[in-house]
């Protein structure tokens, strides 16, 4: 059945590719995807699959019953592109001015609706159901997923799967490990709110930019002083403006951080600890301040068991030169949501392009990746899904 | 002979009022003035002043001749306006959009050009000769007063006086002092050029927010540990710009401000101690910079026996209540320059408009000044005048 | 034969509780031990083995040569007191003044003393040879680990095994984690000097004190800004002096701290980045240093076989109620030197004793650990050699 | 009178200098002065003044009344030394071991008792009266001004004047300014309190040398954003002491410093913002503090009119080559007391000794005058009584 599979996929590697392209031709931005979700629903349709559309607002959610009785396995893919300006000169390259496929999820949708072609010809022989997690809206907080499965998409499930094509990874390489693995990513403004005045007579001021750049560097210390050295956390300010004349004093200053970590009560501490230090330099030097703490999706936790089920399965395989355990990434996903409700696992697929000169990352307007890693990808995700309901 | 002239100058006030509102109607940007001297120029012509235009640019010296011999006294005043869109709603105000004369320099020249009229008629009494600066671009570095000195406009020149109407000073209120009273006000910007990166692995960059904020603390030391406390020095920044996405790390920094000096050493040493903070900084953090310090006027500091020869005079005019001691204001004035080639004197003259409910500063888009205060300056500078001549 | 070294040990215990008594009573601080190394070896002597004394200056090297062939384990235990005065009053407390064994030492020898003699009585049976390292200074760097490694003491060793009671784990708990598990732990101190003067003059000084102020709050930067979140590393300033009268400036200040780490090129790099932020900051405030980095003891890195052939051991030990994942530790061992020769593991045995109120941590004058303790790590390091020995 | 007054003074100077030496040789600490004031009442007495001792401590208090009635002059000289070990060797140093007249009031003493010698032989044409204050304790707060004022020995005293012997001055100029020509000289300290802890754990402490050094940093804005840069103020810390083992998080810091001002409104508003920042630091670091802030003696404010009767009386003399302004000095003196309840001067007198090839500054183990100077303040403070008792 395995052969089977990996057989079928063989075959169907073309068609792979060429949906690939049709999706990175046409990219569509977060919540704003029409002709995508539409274009998977049909193809599912046409399937024979139940399909829901608008699922948790432009979501697409397929289901595929074998013919024997077993579990239920979700498997996602999401959707989405960015507002970037693709630089590549490829003849698939965007077709949409200012919005490209720069993170790989054309592959992921491109991988999920092969596979679910390829388990739809073996569906005499499958026990159990499957249910493929079409995913708008990933790169955007607050993301599909949470709306997704408010609206129902993981009921019955018993496992969710899901990959991410890696473009820096090599391809043949799984990298998976358990417990937190992708982080929380979260938001915070402050706006600092001094009062101006003439650049000469500093004493009849409240100096904005001298507050903010002390409580800049007092914001250090949260991580070198009061996080567990055992723990990971970060702060970073990305943003620091107050614009004006070089002559006066300035009355405001905003700045825009992220803070990343891997656990929930580090989070909760340093949004608190963040406004400690905002409140200490605002007595120090009776300024105001405006604080807002946006929380992003939450750390992406694998659970134990499906980890190293999916690593003993990628093992198998035979396109698989190795596998390895996946170092702890500091950006965020929102398929964190989903291992917050079902055991799963979400792993990623190396997918890197050796016949560019460089290898650009993710999110660079010349970002590409290895189409292999998609077959990689849907064999892996395939086996896993038949083992799992065997 | 100092009758005849307060005579002639309380029958000419109108003609000085009606003047200054015409200039106020139609000013005029520094380096851009055309019609403004041109008007200067006609008006001492027909006086049958000799009359030089385009000095140092777009300058005006008149040069009046008494009939008996004598030295010679400068009169200074500035006529350009500011960039600003004028907010008053009175009968006279700008014609011309976003420039106004916010700052009181249309009162200066109405000022000067009655005087003038007044000392006309008087010249066959008067020793020596009297030169009339009418001088462009005071308010926009590096000003016209150092153009007009190159051009000549002090050749012969023993003695200057120029004077400021202050909008914040009562009417009646004469204000001056020796040695510095008006600062050095000098700019500078600072690029720290970091390297950019993901907000989550900040040790994969160089964080420029950071090393800019640690700037910003340690340019507070030149002045609380560097500067003899018994002197005077600002260091103030009024711009920091880092703007980015609020996830990333900053690869840039600019950061911009000003410094204030009454002392041509301290400021040669504060221009050199930023600089070496930039180094610390740059050093231990491994980032590079750009340093530009640019300077503004340099400090105007009265001579003392001119000063005092002032103070004099101001208290034997019946108009002026009070002559009062001038504390040094940070703002900067090109009036400096002449006074580091002759001897001489700026003051202040005392001009609130107290017909209205607040008093609005200089530079501000609803400024004005009591008008009254004109007639006291000219008066101030025709005795001064008079009586250093004889 | 397991079953036969547990019976030997539990019919020992007694022994072993009245030789830990002994030594508690007997403390000697490191590099000044006489009486304990000479029991030790007199210990050992009267079981027949090969004993080396003054090996790298106060060890002890005891060896049992089973009858049959085979590999070489080697065991250690450490033997130093620390310079506390003991607060207990049981009845075997320290009788020297101001010296304690307040680790656990005294535990580590007894432990490995009568596991020795019980060994020693299956030696018709025993495979292999089996080192006794008693090691001397622990607690004081270089340690006399290095020295007994310089002088031979791992010759032909195969396998070290150590253990460390622990007194605020439970008993019956085994911590055992390959990789690092203790930290790097190194020393430094700063030097800045400035120029002194007084109070009231600070631009005639270079303050000393404001510019260790300002390195302290830089050195922060390192861990929030320059190392890898996912890593660990601390860097701690935990002494600054610069007494001086309040209205003096200060010309001289010292700070002192400690860095730990996990990872030797991290270790590296915070030592180099320690100094550029010196260099930095004498650079910006014109004063020189003198910056010394003492390394301690390197991280306790566990090899990863044999710490998984130690935590199934201990599994399969009955009065082993738990085998923990040891999370890091901040302080150092010199244990790590013997595994950066040979293969094997150090871990934690849980001894707490719950008899008392409250638990004191390890170095505190009130500091104690539960007996039973020394019965479960002899049992667990005495299988682990049979076995390994097999 | 004056010439019959100097020519006593001259031919009285070797008795002087002899006075000076003995009091060099026998100095005596503030607030335990014994035989300085018994030497001082018998002096006094011996020449029919009426003396009262114990004044406000240790004070002695003499007074000439003159043949002719008339207003009453008070003079004041200091009598205390310091606790400095002197390192001259010249034959009249001090004979008491670690005490030292470092600051010229053993100068000062001699002076005013032989101007009162001179004095008094001229009471028949003398208007008036003379008050002789003979002060202790001026080098230690709360110093022995406050006290002797409110034992009566400002009564009916219309002025004081007083002089500071000054050995950085050429002999020969005196120093006279209105104002504020000394400054109130404060001392805090501030005690941070954290938790301590292990050095590799700080997540569990609150690291007070963190906190204290970013306060240090913190105060160094006071002056450079928060004082009017036209007026004149100084926060230095002179000792920060955390003294702990280098691996250990510090408990507690103790930070000592002193503030320096001109101005009452300036001073009142530091402390309160020094507090302001303590307050802010343990806001944002959950630390607590004490705060103690001790006031010196206020400012020294010179009368206009006296001081400039002063400058006068100086040019006068022959002896004097130069009346210079007074740069205001960052020290304190508690003459200010006597200011703040009669009109008066303090000025300063030139005694610089050239015959060495170093200055030594006030303080100084080596420091010493040129005894001239004494001739020249005795001539200065009797033409001024002479001519104020007129």
């Amino acid at each position: 059945m395995d052969n089977n599979l990996n057989h079928l996929l063989e075959t169907m590697y073309d068609e792979m590719v060429s949906i690939r392209r049709y999706l990175h031709q046409n990219p569509e931005l977060s919540f704003q995807e029409v002709n995508t979700p539409a274009y998977i629903a049909k193809f599912h349709e046409q399937l024979g699959h139940e399909v829901k559309t608008k699922v948790g607002g432009r979501g697409v959610v397929a289901t595929l019953r074998g013919e024997l009785p077993g579990k239920t396995v979700a498997l996602r893919a999401d959707f989405d592109a960015l507002p970037i300006q693709e630089q590549n000169d490829f003849s698939y390259k965007s077709k949409v001015d200012g919005v490209m496929h720069a993170c790989g999820h054309d592959g992921h949708t491109a991988t999920l609706l092969v596979l679910a072609k390829a388990l739809n010809k073996m569906k005499d022989q499958l026990c159990g159901t499957i249910v493929f997690i079409h995913q708008h809206a990933e790169e955007f907080a607050p993301g599909g997923a949470i709306a997704m499965i408010e609206d129902g998409c993981l009921e019955n499930v018993d496992v969710i799967f899901g990959t991410h094509l890696w473009a820096t990874e090599k391809t043949g390489n799984i990298l998976v490990s358990d417990g937190p693995i992708m982080a929380a990513a979260d938001r915070f403004s402050i706006k600092i709110i001094g009062e101006g005045g003439h650049g000469g007579r500093p004493h009849e001021t409240k100096d904005a930019i001298v507050v903010a750049s002390q409580l800049v560097m007092q914001l250090q210390h949260i991580v070198s002083r009061k996080v567990d050295p055992l723990e990971q956390a970060v702060v970073s300010i990305g943003s620091f403006v107050a614009k004006n004349a070089f002559n006066v004093i300035a009355d405001e200053a905003v700045i825009e951080g992220t803070v990343r970590t891997f656990n929930e009560d580090i989070r909760d501490f340093i949004e608190m600890e963040i406004e400690r230090h905002i409140k200490g330099v605002s007595l120090a030097n009776s300024t105001d301040y405006v604080y807002e703490y946006n929380r992003g999706y939450p750390p992406v936790v694998n659970h134990k068991e499906e980890a190293s089920f999916i690593a003993n399965i990628a093992e198998s395989i035979d396109d698989v030169n190795q596998v390895k355990k996946l170092v702890p990434i500091m950006g965020g996903e929102d398929f964190a949501y989903y291992l917050q409700h079902v055991k799963g696992v979400f792993f990623f697929t190396g997918a890197r392009d050796e016949t560019r000169a460089s290898v650009y990352p993710h999110h660079h307007p010349k970002f590409n990746f290895d189409e292999k890693g998609m077959l990689i990808a849907a064999k892996t995700l395939g086996k896993a899904t038949l083992h799992y309901l065997k």
